[in-house]
């Protein structure tokens, strides 16, 4: 696979998945959109296809890994090669930019009419709990549709959920050399990993939102903070390292995982 | 692919697509349906799967496109010959017509009660935000059921939106033949289209209603100008153009991406 | 195919699509069960899951036409013979029979509550709008669980409804081979026909909850007729031509509009 | 298959099914959590990609049992030598163990605020109806997130419903074979086996839960009784024999039926 593959494959493909993701976050969020309060069967489903669309586009090309934990845990496996890791991983991340101005951009009337209601910008997030910082920090109205927030603020709490639902998400790419013939991201293949990513957003999204990719949530939240948003509020930099570390460990227990009990 | 094959498929596809595309629009919005108020996530899935009947019955016979902005991507990309893009496009629109008369049909009773029921002649539809017309045209009560309308109307807003989700669409159907052996919109193919066909709508249907297709848009708009409904309202041909031209830009543009980025 | 894999295929493949299609209804009808209020989207799916899982069971075996008016269609086409169309025809409904009686089993003591609740006893169905006939008859509280019903009784129409939803149906089902390698009903055909009914089910149940099928209709009926089931009114006779007559026109009309175009 | 591929399968496919299954009966359950009141779409979902994801990442090492039920089933149809029997099932139990564990601490400040919340810590869960018992057990608060439960407790109804959900789902998985080329639980074997697992949830699920798998029921529940939770409540060990006897009931009746009918 060529540099070129890599970088354009990951850059578009995890554009669109941010794109979708991010969409699905919006779509249900804006009182001005078709898909207002739709739930989260719909969040679960939207990124789930959020996923199979990304990865279809991008599988031909790059392999479709669209997220560091994978590209760490197959790192680790043997599927890819160490040497490649820095150029999945920038163009992972500028393809999360890229998907996060693009959903703003197709929401950009629903942003403005959002952040300027004054009944919105009168709302404080409320959190409470096992909440371990002297003062939880506001989170932004509109923060939930780029980046992922816990329910309940605690860090080792929120680090664990994102390590077992990367775990699982990692497990189920690395396996699945084992169920087709080896020859990757395919369409079948793609189509599952999908449902699975619908599995996990059901199972084990309550608790943080499952980023269960770094650059999934720093990407948005990145562009959150640079874009000319009115009142957005801050962009929670505090809890914005725990997607990061939590599925990178978990891609990499997996890749480990794999090695000890599947290889 | 002859002629004939061309003009039996998109049209019998396409009429099939918008028969059930529209009719789940017809599911959820009457009062006397078993699926009244059934939500988005209906809509999505009820659509995403009217692409799937729809291509899954044509696709031996034309290729199923179903949609000009799929037909002018391939002939972009190369897959259709520019000669049979006229035919393909007008069996598209004669097929819409057909479904969406078809889906009157099959809700002819119900059609009957909501537009003679005094609380919804009564209703006014309410927009508001970023109106740009001096006089936002009234749409009728169940032009909604035909046709796409936006929540917050804005032409350039609009035609963005439709633009980056008709993209999505077309580079999915175009980056197929990477994934496939080949093959065309072959069983699995279908389902995955399908599938990303309900990513669109989940997470890029809240502002406008997601045409994608512009014969999806235009034929229903026709049939509602045309048919015999009590109370109807107007068709609203003032937004009439932007669910032609977005998807016909987005489609071109995929297109155009696809050659320069995947070729 | 042996007559016996005829009978055991449809029989037992039939059984379980109305155990499983019955019990959905079932799930979101009773007050005591874990699905009350699911809504339609769960029907839907319940419904389609329901086809998926008859029909990969009996696929094997008979072929898993699972309804007369797929048999009518595929006779018509020639991949049935009609000499076997007696023997699938008596299996199915058979098999729908035996369904009922699994599904009333499953729900004994949900039926049992329901049936003596004093308020539910009381409430009478109310029907309006497009009546026909001068006395519309009281279906019993739990018909619905069983058979299907018309939001608005108008037999022209509710016919239409049915032939329309059925060749979406059989169509799909026979324009299969154009898509697989002819191989029937396997897995992934299963798989698409179970989303094909999926999408009628949204798109085209609203009127008068699809039967698109005789013998689920009919087998479930008679079942609710003889079943000792406490203050369980009427079974709707009245109406229980048109979930026959409809299909069945729809199935032929698939076959021959098959027959002239795709053949 | 060797033992060790047989443990390490069992147990990891077993601790992922039951991590995502009782992950969706927490996600919906807590208040603070982002899917709660998600509904028994989301649980019928999320169980069955719970399968698909535990089958896919353990088909290719143990063939992905995952449930006593489809062990018996398969030794008596001949597909498992009955000296396999007891590994599968102690690494089934051990994997469900550690399934619910895993679960709890993804959910762990989620049930810490919940099982200190006043409110309900006050709530009684109420019974009646079918109740054959002197007394009901009193459940505790978030057992049914650990394990099954009946809407009207009646260990006959009970004992039917469990043994015909179950042989829809070991007929299915046992004739399989008859479409695939015999090669087992592979991708779209796994695919279809989790659809089938939605319908039996959506459709036979609202009596008692569907345990359908002795494990899945058992082992979280072993767990509940050991977990250090305050306030926690019984562990309703009176029921705790039905989801047992009835999947396994179900699993052989299954294996006898399809040796009869189909073999």
């Amino acid at each position: 696979m060529s540099s070129s593959d890599i970088f354009i494959g990951e850059t578009i493909g995890t554009a669109i998945l941010v794109l979708l993701g991010g969409g699905v976050c919006a779509a249900v969020t804006f009182k001005r959109s078709k898909a207002f309060e739709a739930g989260w069967v719909a969040i679960a489903f939207g990124w789930g296809f959020a996923v199979l669309t990304g990865a279809y586009i991008s599988s031909g090309v790059s392999g479709a890994h669209l997220n560091p934990a994978v590209t760490i845990g197959l790192a680790i496996e043997g599927g890819t090669k160490w040497s490649d890791v820095p150029l999945y991983l920038g163009s992972q991340l500028l393809g999360a930019m890229i998907g996060a101005v693009l959903m703003w951009l197709a929401y950009y009337g629903q942003f403005r009419a959002h952040l300027t209601d004054p009944e919105i910008i009168a709302a404080q997030p409320e959190e409470e709990g096992l909440v371990d910082q002297k003062s939880a920090p506001k989170a932004g109205p509109t923060l939930g549709i780029f980046s992922t927030g816990p329910e309940i603020r605690h860090w080792v709490q929120n680090l664990v959920t994102e390590i077992i639902a990367t775990i699982v998400l990692v497990l189920a790419i690395l396996t699945q050399g084992l169920n087709d013939d080896g020859n990757g991201l395919g369409a079948l293949g793609a189509l599952i990993t999908a449902f699975v990513v619908v599995s996990i957003g059901l199972s084990l999204g309550g608790p943080t939102g499952y980023a269960i990719n770094p650059v999934r949530d720093l990407g948005p939240r990145i562009v959150h903070a640079l874009l000319p948003l009115p009142n957005k509020g801050g962009s929670d930099w505090t809890y914005a390292w725990i997607p990061i570390a939590g599925p990178l460990i978990g891609g990499a227990a997996a890749g480990g995982l794999y090695q000890l009990a599947f290889a």
